[in-house]
């Protein structure tokens, strides 16, 4: 995180990084990654690699721009999910907690 | 990363983390994010936290399946970055490094 | 849509042309679309012609490739976004139907 | 379009539809489109109808927005992908054009 700060800092950068518009580079980037897979397997796993780093490294940002911390929020997120979607009901199954 | 593996053993669903569904999802869950942005700021922060959650799951989940050290790839990719922009040129400015 | 069915014709190009592939593509594409407007507003106006042809495009396609007539679609679509969004009750807010 | 035009003037709505809005409404209805597909074929193809219609709708929304000819924009851009994937080299191949 301290890397990624400085290297926004360095580069005055921090003013484009509105909410908003990380939420767009978040989008932005997951679809590049997709993109590695949009007719068949991925030829080369460096590019899964980088594409995924790229989604990773806005998340991060957003959730600092945010004030949040990202490992908590994904423990409180991973918390409401096993609630949702309790071992016995949802076992081997892909559909969504409103049909299980 | 732990908890998460443990969340997905449980209920059995490692057989629908391919990395093709996984890179869907992170785009799935990167458009409900930037919904929360789509006609003015959120209203309310916790949704934002809980959709980014979502996007770092995924994430999460796609490094462990691919092999990648989650915080080793944004060093790398960070330090391919640093180099594509150097801070000379890049000051301040939003445009590709391609256009610098 | 001939032409475009040509085109993919003559490339025997079909055979990439699932359902699914098509889903992933209009993602992809629209992301593009998107990138333009990452930052700031778009500096050329034909990137936008461009990328919103290739969403469009794509959309074709997958209409095509699944029976759908694409004006009737969006046609009976509006028809239920009219009963969801009553002109009395929505009129001059974006807030989602269920919050009306 | 006419019938489009209509629904967004009685809800007094193009107030939002600024190009980047409709940017980014068609990322978040392409990856709904997408979620159909997430884990496995989507068990309705009624569902699919609605949300490629929802993709569509912004995509018209956005070139009547941008004073483009719909049908013009994608005749004009297969002529330039016609141009860059030449039957010959392109026949039965996915890979990008410049890997052809």
């Amino acid at each position: 995180m301290n890397a990624l700060r400085d290297f926004v800092a360095e580069r005055d950068w921090a003013q484009f990084h509105t909410p908003e518009n990380l939420a767009k580079s978040i989008s932005i980037e997951a679809a590049e990654l997709l993109e590695l897979f949009q007719w068949s397997e991925p030829s080369n796993v460096n590019d899964v690699k980088d594409e995924l780093a790229d989604v990773l490294t806005y998340c991060l940002l957003m959730a600092d721009r945010m004030g949040f911390d990202f490992e908590g929020i994904i423990r409180e997120k991973l918390q409401k999910t096993e609630s949702k979607y309790p071992v016995e009901t949802s076992k081997g199954k892909s559909v969504k907690y409103d049909r299980l």
